[in-house]
């Protein structure tokens, strides 16, 4: 797999949001992608991008963009763009997403609104790259020849699933899971939960967020049925997960308390967890994304990591980072993870995907 | 039972603690206590309360006794005290409330050193005021007439186990018990969690915490051998919890996300679980503790409560507050609680262990 | 003056805001005020007041209000209320009170829109009361028999001037004035400072609230015109005042740090200042209105007081509190200021300034 | 002036502590020091570097000082040393430091124990590094040939001081200032400021930091006398500086709201204060200080910044950041400062400081 030799023209969809502005700063450096279009909505188009967008990041806006006129969400203003990204909200995202795969777009949304559909790969890069085997059948049910939409999963799913399918590579599949998470306001966009109801306090509930991690999880861990047609959802080895939901007063990085059981006996012991966590690789790495981390887990041994203070911001959040990982009274193992929100739970994957997509071919040139 | 006729001079040790400052201000203005000696370090003692204490509380010191003269914690300084309360740090703790038992004097500890002690009772008041029938057999054991030492649980402990009372009176054995706890920096005493450590952050480990919700658990919703001379432990119906403990950066209340298997098949529905806390009462509500709650547990109907910051001081925390009950994939039901830690998690359990105490007679007059 | 021997009926207006959320604590204990009609904007208007609102409050929905039914904000809906206070929003209070006043009902607002008028008095219950003589020059320039409009202060102007006031009345004339402000976010409303703006951050701007500080400072602590019929201004003795106003992550309580310089030569010392805010009381104390602090100004004597989270809540946040009184190397005195941004910088003053128009005949009775 | 063609060995005082970590992460990297020697406490002796201390910043230990042996701070064992920095506590750099210098050192101090001393600069390093020429004269009244002491600044003066040393270069001294700062947690050091009593708080005093802000200023902003044997302390154009010193929950980022006059009249325009704050360089720059900031002066235009969150990270924090320079309604001008205190308000500086004096000769090779 070869590097392409000119820089792909991408667009960014939701280009004033949260998740909008993080893929300008990824994209900004990005070896070979390159911003060429921006949209957003009928109030920010044809304002230069400095001006439509209340820019909340530390680093400033990067110079190829700051001038950038912003465009409605039509998909006649990003054709000639590669890919899309799309950071679009749910309430939007629907429409504008398969608008754009049907004028031939090949679509990396982080919405939701498509991440159940039986045509469309949910796909944490870590984790799932090959579902992008069921592109070719989504477009055949379109009669499309190039456009298509991936989606990668919510950002607490991200933050469980990888260090599960490592332990599921290692050991075969677990069956029961138990995850707490303790969430960043970063995660709920801008505004965003207001200072008001989070300072000095926990929400125990975050709308949605449960199912979300409930169900995604099966796709994600699933496989594709032999004719490529569809996901398995993990029919024959069901995964059983039980998620409870919490935001709390941290700015990024999502913590999960998680319990799992395995099908198989003996359960795998302490040690065996951490080896095959600290080997986990996937063909991200192998393919050689420029923006999939050096370590997909970094296995902390400190008893009180991971932290998202202290340990968000390795490898860019592009990896996860585990700890405290021992025998759990009730199921098997316990452990704690701590994933970038806003990185790997957003942004990155969504790049990483399209990485892969072109690296592999999947994005028609 | 019958309220005492002429207040009951009681002492506090580790008065200048946090959990001593709790006890003082409870104490200061309830029915029948009277604040009449306060123990310290050597570093206090002589000097007026008011000076030995670096006081942290909203509320101001009590007039009662900001001049009063701190003590040793020498157990001839507290000889007239019907009660001693202790807020003792566990590295004191244990020779010194030995030495007090020793000398005939009645001791309500908040300090983990006789925890497991096999005649000492752990008394969650809204729980197991019935365990205070060891006291006589402690008493035996140590050829005193009027000495003995009655602990109260751990903070994380005392929150978890009234619900779990609350459903087991109603519902029979549970017999597993998934729990992550999102506790406040003020469980840590002071100055307890720099702030550096715990701003903008999270710290996914307590030391020992998740050990004493394991163990201690156990003892609380057990019962007591038929002699009188043992805690069972819950022997017969073995309950199996799984404990993450975790720093969040709150001021008070801890919050914890709990999920609980029935031994009874089918397993009681959400609305019988809410009937039953919501209908849990305890013996030293029908003692007439004066401390003790209205309401045991208050059932929130909102999806997103409890929370910290809004539920802590209901009923000056001394009840807990439980939302959220719904069904669990994993187990059979798993619901959200919040209890006040410096409240019924400290010096308040204390408190209602003494007036239990006082007006059933253990405490001899 | 006596109490009124019948309570009398009040109505709310922006009732669902956080202003008026306090406003419906406030009134629900209240001696001789009673909530009788309650207005908000079209979209709860119909409503039960519980289902109108989002609660933000500690304690709950008083029982009292939970099932009134919200009215339109329109005079005639509350036409046998004997007085209404306003918590509008800036945008249309100017309208909907100058409504309410023509239709012979006694306003007394929050809202800023009125504080300039050359007829309303703006008053600081701690302060100024002596402004209501303004009221029956009002009414004749409109025309009217018992409307009026009264308002109260910027809550940060609130604080600052209590403390300048004490001064004044012992020493004579400031002429300086150099403040420097951190605001809790409880005083932006709700749902006001999203979080990712102010965790671990500082805001250094506050829309208008500097001039508002640096203006009204000079009506508040000025007189009244002998013909009354207008506010001097301080013209004779002008105040210069410079504010710089910054949002804190802190809940409730503004604190600032001031530095005065007085007129006359030499100026008083630390002692003489401390002596004249502990001594310093004011009309609505004398008159016995309910709300009014027992101390106006607390000093407090600690080297590291007063600080929001200990001292907001000191007599319900209806007084203010004092420390760190130091001679200024650049003016001529400094010390800091604390004040609840939500009682007596907001709902508490307007609920004074009531019943001191009450006490003293100027509500029609 | 041109760089060291050797690396130069540098050694390290208080590793252990806050100010130690940030030497060594900013050593790590460094084009001309490498960390050959790290000094601790007696406690810290002996051990690897990554067993001796508690790591607290985001970055992980640098590989080359992790198994390095922590020394005493005993001059011999930094004999081989070209530059000590030292981030010892005041408690016992004094003692220290001086028996360095005693042995031939040069030290590097962020501590305050000498910064009034009559031979030692004090320096910022965007300030007043002229201020070097004094260490002849040190020298000399110790009979020394190489060793000698330079200090930085306090945190707080640093962010204040530079902006200062900019409008005084361009329209002469100013005789007035009057700032109120809102101070990090960080600058507290480690464990530092307890959670308990900053969050949801503001405490508004830190021990002794008025006085040095409003003496340091003067050392800093003054020059040598004629004869280079004295501080001159701006006793000709005094400077008269009062200060309000708060703490506040943020973790990295002083800001400060500061007031000045000039003494020529009329003052400069806000369009020529700006001008010079922007075009302010240091000597430290045109000598080529690898770790001097590009810019000195960041100038925002948006009414709401600087904010520590947002701002506090550019350029690494070696330079400060000023934003709403206006009118001061009391004095002249008024603007806000955010300086980075772990980086330009602590280590950064002496580090300059370091790399100026051996650019310039000062440090004898």
């Amino acid at each position: 797999m070869t590097l392409p030799s000119n820089p792909l023209k991408v667009g960014v969809l939701g280009a004033t949001g949260t998740v909008g502005q993080r893929f300008i700063l990824l994209l900004s450096t990005h070896p070979f992608f390159q911003v060429h279009a921006l949209g957003a909505s009928a109030r920010s188009a044809g304002l230069p991008y400095k001006q439509a967008v209340r820019w909340k990041q530390v680093q400033p806006i990067p110079e190829a963009v700051r001038d950038l006129v912003v465009k409605n969400c039509v998909a006649e203003e990003f054709a000639d763009c590669a890919i899309v990204f799309s950071g679009l909200d749910a309430d939007v995202a629907g429409d504008i997403e398969q608008a754009f795969r049907a004028a031939e777009l090949a679509v990396f949304s982080n919405a939701k609104n498509f991440r159940r559909d039986p045509t469309v790969p949910l796909i944490v890069p870590l984790v799932n790259t090959s579902h992008l085997s069921m592109i070719p059948y989504q477009r055949s049910q379109l009669s499309l020849q190039k456009g298509f939409i991936v989606t990668n999963a919510n950002c607490s799913t991200t933050g469980l699933v990888i260090p599960l399918a490592a332990l599921e590579k290692a050991f075969g599949p677990i069956d029961t899971c138990l995850v707490t998470t303790m969430q960043a306001i970063s995660g709920a966009g801008y505004p965003g939960v207001p200072s008001f109801d989070i300072f000095d306090n926990i929400v125990p509930h975050i709308g949605g967020e449960e199912e979300k991690i409930e169900w995604e999880a099966a796709k994600i861990l699933g496989g594709i049925s032999d004719n490529g047609q569809s996901f398995d959802l993990r029919e024959k080895t069901p995964i059983n997960v039980s998620a409870n939901c919490n935001r709390v007063p941290v700015l990024e990085g999502h913590t999960e308390c998680v319990s799992v059981r395995f099908a198989r006996r003996p359960p795998p012991t302490v040690e065996e967890a951490i080896q095959a966590m600290r080997s986990f690789t996937c063909e991200a790495q192998t393919a050689g994304c420029p923006s999939a981390p050096r370590e997909v887990i970094f296995v902390h041994e400190e008893v009180d990591r991971p932290q998202p203070r202290l340990d968000r911001d390795f490898q860019k959040g592009a990896g996860v980072n585990v700890g405290r990982i021992r025998p759990c009274p009730v199921l098997d193992l316990k452990f704690v993870v701590l994933s970038n929100n806003v990185a790997i739970g957003a942004a990155t994957s969504s790049i990483i995907n399209a990485e892969y997509a072109v690296l592999t071919g999947v994005v028609a040139s």
